[in-house]
């Protein structure tokens, strides 16, 4: 399925590098779980990273009932949510054609609170987004945390990912200069972990953080 | 020096977590090169990430001349610049108090575009950014390439740094449930440089290169 396209969510610039098909988008998606949150009050734009979580066509968000972004995205105020990845510096031989190897998913649409048993479901999907087997190793929430705790369906209306791969792209009379060229790869690593120093006794560590570390 | 703080910069949730002197505040910007910016055009928020480069009190952004962001900013449009740091997962005893550690800063203020010496100035402001020194060892830009470069100075109004560190907090009772608690650290890494297939011979690796490399 490709989402519609219109002077919205069309990329413009270095159009090749757009695509509009469900399959690369939700898969830019699903390998992160931090996104930066676009919204705009009385003219005022304002970016918030924040964790999501896909769950097929919809995307949930969580926060703290009292949150600005939280109160105001659940009018249904427009919203734009970005998800990046720098995979890479590429490094040309002129300045002009630096660039970065990248995969992004913006993402237009609006939000609704969500209650109920969709709101468990949706807290599961965010945990899981995260750090995939956590949430069924850990205390599940309690009514008070569930009522301190807002959760917001995004629609997605329209979407677009833009895609840079692959060696630099210098000017013909440029590759004859003496100049090192290359991409150097770039990734969000996760370290070995720390147990938290208030742990009374060694428990094992857990098999969502096991499998973590393996990646 | 503080940034004065309203409703617009003033960290609501979790106060103890904002910041708003420069010291902190350009530390995190000084950290990254990646930023998210947010504009909004007829009431939609677009969302952008775009390479940034700080010098002093100022921030410059660079794109196409005919890039819509770049456009829109330069008529003085208000923008937020997000900047966000995972540092990584903290993993509690109850889902409640799964968190992440980072450090965002959120800069608000608006654009200029910049002509003249300023111009290619801020070019090597952005570049060295990025990698630094690699700026020195390629071709500058010519009269052609800056034409069709824009380039903005942000001069920033209000910013707000947000930060979480340390272990988790769970609630008393919980301490002492059979679950693994702790923080898995995380962080942007590079690998190993690729070298362009297409360089006619093997030049050696620039210092830029293998500075960023010992990280």
């Amino acid at each position: 399925m490709e989402y519609p396209t219109n002077d919205r969510n069309k990329v413009k610039r270095l159009p090749k590098r757009g695509h509009y098909d469900q399959e690369t988008i939700f898969g830019i998606l699903d390998d992160a779980f931090l996104c930066h949150v676009g919204f705009e009050i009385a003219g005022q734009p304002y970016v918030i990273p924040t964790a999501y979580g896909r769950d097929g066509e919809v995307l949930y968000l969580h926060g703290s009932s009292k949150s600005r972004m939280i109160q105001h995205l659940a009018t249904g105020a427009p919203l734009c949510l970005t998800v990046t990845h720098l995979d890479g510096l590429v490094l040309a031989r002129s300045a002009f054609h630096h660039s970065m190897n990248y995969r992004s998913a913006v993402i237009f649409g609006t939000a609704t609170l969500v209650e109920g048993e969709e709101k468990m479901h949706a807290l599961e999907v965010i945990s899981e987004q995260i750090l995939k087997g956590r949430w069924a190793e850990v205390r599940q929430p309690n009514p008070t945390e569930m009522k301190a705790t807002s959760v917001l369906r995004i629609t997605i209306e329209q979407a677009s990912a833009k895609i840079r791969t692959g060696p630099p792209g210098d000017e013909a009379e440029d590759y004859a200069l003496p100049i090192w060229a290359g991409v150097v790869p770039a990734e969000l690593t996760f370290q070995d972990p720390l147990p938290d120093p208030a742990m009374d006794q060694a428990h094992e560590l857990p098999a969502s953080v096991k499998a973590l570390a393996r990646k």
